[in-house]
């Protein structure tokens, strides 16, 4: 046990008086949702004028395509402009998809167990075991599409600096050819907000994989996400990868989902010319094309990189209040007890928080019994095993300030209560 | 060789005549493409007021979702009012996707081959030989998921009436257990133009399939789109399936693609309830849900079934002299020749015409070389192999009437052309 955690007063006061104001908060009949990286309203908001941005005048591409027709499989022209400068790729190394990066991410995997993706000998599913690298903590609904698809997780470890365990990672690809790829969100990550570093990305990218198809899907889902004027600027994998003699290592991915509209965006990939070839000739099975209207609102609201960096300011603006209040009631309540550690995001949409092990699952139960409703405890692990059962995720977007703080405040006193109660069985 | 092929002049003269058309309509450098079933513009434009619909003050469903932001797996709930009329089935028996009806019928397949459907023993890519029955002519893209999952297809006799060969399905299906589904397009078909009878429904639900899991993908893509007043009917798949205790059998599929926008629709599924379930436990892998924005759009321009049929009487407008045009430039030169016969659909997008035997290809190739494309041939039969060489798919709904009366005239010498040479080969 830390030496510092005597700090905490688990005297038999301390703990009634944390004990009433626990109750007093039942007795609210709360219901707050601290769960979903969803924007709130006020952010939605800001792209309202994309609603009614075209009308009967406007519906051509400027390469004299008709949106409202069926075609453009890979996109619009001027959406290729936009996006390929979003995604720092050519024309030629980006898809534009549907509303929804998962679809993509989904659908790459659904595709390589079927058919294999390039440089695979064979369809994934015809090997007897696949592998996915998860560092964790990371996103839940990327290990669910490997649940899904039955491929097999190893957690890595997320260093304190943001990169996930290189190390551990040359190690097992280099050895096992099972392994034929990794999650990752590199940039404010979710949950941890942190960012990977320049010499972690060209590790990545050299590394000697025992796979030769060996794939990174890099779901850089909060790239312009900036909460600070500091901006996190992470180094180009793809670039990195052709460099290292690796061009089809990485699927990059990018949405608009908390730019534009959450369930109305546009989500894009930027990877190399031969897996965007491959990924073309797989989707032209499966549709005709994706919905170019809205691409076309997309452009005439944004315009160009500078419009969707102007409008993310605007997003700051809303988010970095609820963040602040966050971070104000951790520390004003935890700060220096020792029972707790915090990340202090400076982009994202997550605050990562590690109670003391074995303490996670029973603060979110108790908070749940207040009426606060955090993400399940284990769902940024593999299989939703926190191993150390210490992970909370903390998304501040959706709730206003208000509901920010109650629902901070009653977490503080869960947290002091099951740490108060740990330490006394463990004594 | 029938004999009032006779009546086609095979005459040096004739032949010359034709010859000096043909060179003719080479020398105006025509490219005029007959090829697929777009909307043209005047169609699009029906739907123009949908792209200002909404506004900053209407994106709430009625249910008080915000369809901007994130959730609705399986749709907002007027749009599954509107869709479940559309659908002729309940809510629950409802699933609304995106803008591609073909990606919800090639995710069906993709995920009965990785997982398996609702009463697979196990997943289809586990067994080891997959088969579907394949009415042809049919439509291509059907036939393109089957070729991409390696799903072994077997032709079936489209009969004159608009009927599949039923005797031949039920023998089939009976005996061999490797037979998993079978695609249809059961109204106004493509390129047929017919629709099934009550009675071929009734069978198709109650036979007896040697493959529990047997699924009909029942592609209703063309359910709206009279060209008469006098529409025509088909029975619920899904009602006949349940009544004969096969509620599982099949995926009605529905889509607005060719009512609003082609590129910017609706896609949507009627199916049992368990399908339903099945599809959206698979579903939530994929994608947090549709672009609720647009289903928002369809309903206030539509608000309810009435206003969709009639919206679908602007179409007819446009599109019946288009229609005519193709019947009147195919009587006009081909009748009572016996070289041609060709369908006089009653809604759809399309006019199948079959040329004498052997001379499909011949002449589509030709009607090329003097700049009209036509549907490649055999693209309307499984691996792309029309048996007799003879279907060719004639789309008018995109050409203006002078393009149209352009093209089928061209083609119309080129199948004179053909057949005089084929017939003097025959000799």
């Amino acid at each position: 046990m830390p030496q510092n955690t005597q700090q905490l007063a688990a005297t038999a006061a301390n703990t009634n008086q944390l004990l009433q104001q626990y109750r007093q908060y039942q007795d609210q009949a709360l219901n707050l949702d601290m769960t979903r990286g969803k924007p709130c309203s006020e952010q939605l908001d800001l792209a309202n004028p994309m609603l009614n941005i075209l009308d009967s005048t406007d519906y051509m591409d400027a390469s004299g395509i008709d949106c409202r027709n069926y075609g453009g499989l890979s996109g619009i022209s001027e959406a290729k402009t936009l996006f390929s400068a979003y995604m720092e790729v050519t024309e030629q190394e980006l898809f534009i998809g549907a509303n929804t990066s998962l679809g993509l991410m989904h659908d790459i995997i659904a595709r390589s167990m079927s058919h294999g993706c390039t440089d695979s000998a064979k369809p994934w599913n015809q090997l007897e075991k696949i592998s996915f690298l998860c560092p964790a903590p990371g996103y839940d609904r990327h290990f669910s599409i490997c649940e899904h698809f039955n491929i097999k997780m190893i957690p890595i470890d997320l260093l304190k600096n943001g990169d996930p365990d290189l190390d551990e990672i040359e190690r097992l690809v280099s050895a096992d050819s099972s392994i034929k790829g990794m999650w990752f969100v590199p940039k404010y990550g979710n949950p941890s907000g942190l960012s990977v570093s320049d010499a972690a990305v060209d590790r990545l990218a050299a590394m000697e994989c025992a796979a030769p198809d060996f794939k990174i899907i890099w779901d850089n889902a909060y790239n312009v996400h900036h909460l600070t004027a500091q901006h996190s600027e992470i180094k180009n994998l793809l670039r990195s990868c052709e460099a290292a003699g690796n061009a089809n290592r990485v699927f990059m991915i990018g949405s608009t989902s908390k730019i534009s509209f959450a369930g109305a965006g546009i989500a894009v990939i930027g990877s190399s010319c031969q897996n965007i070839q491959w990924l073309e000739s797989h989707t032209a099975v499966q549709t005709i094309g994706s919905d170019k209207i809205n691409q076309l609102r997309h452009v005439r609201f944004f315009k160009d990189l500078s419009g969707i960096h102007a409008h993310m300011e605007k997003h700051a603006a809303i988010l970095v209040p609820k963040f602040a209040a966050v971070q104000n009631v951790l520390s004003t309540n935890l700060a220096g007890l020792g029972i707790a550690q915090w990340s202090t995001p400076t982009g994202g949409y997550f605050v990562s928080l590690n109670v003391m092990d074995n303490c996670a699952a029973k603060i979110i139960a108790m908070a749940k019994d207040a009426g606060v409703i955090l993400t399940e405890a284990g769902a940024t692990f593999p299989y939703k095993n926190d191993p150390r059962d210490r992970n909370i995720r903390i998304a501040p977007t959706l709730p206003n300030l208000m509901q920010i703080n109650l629902a901070m405040e009653v977490l503080c006193i869960c947290i002091q209560l099951v740490t108060i109660e740990a330490q006394s069985t463990d004594k």
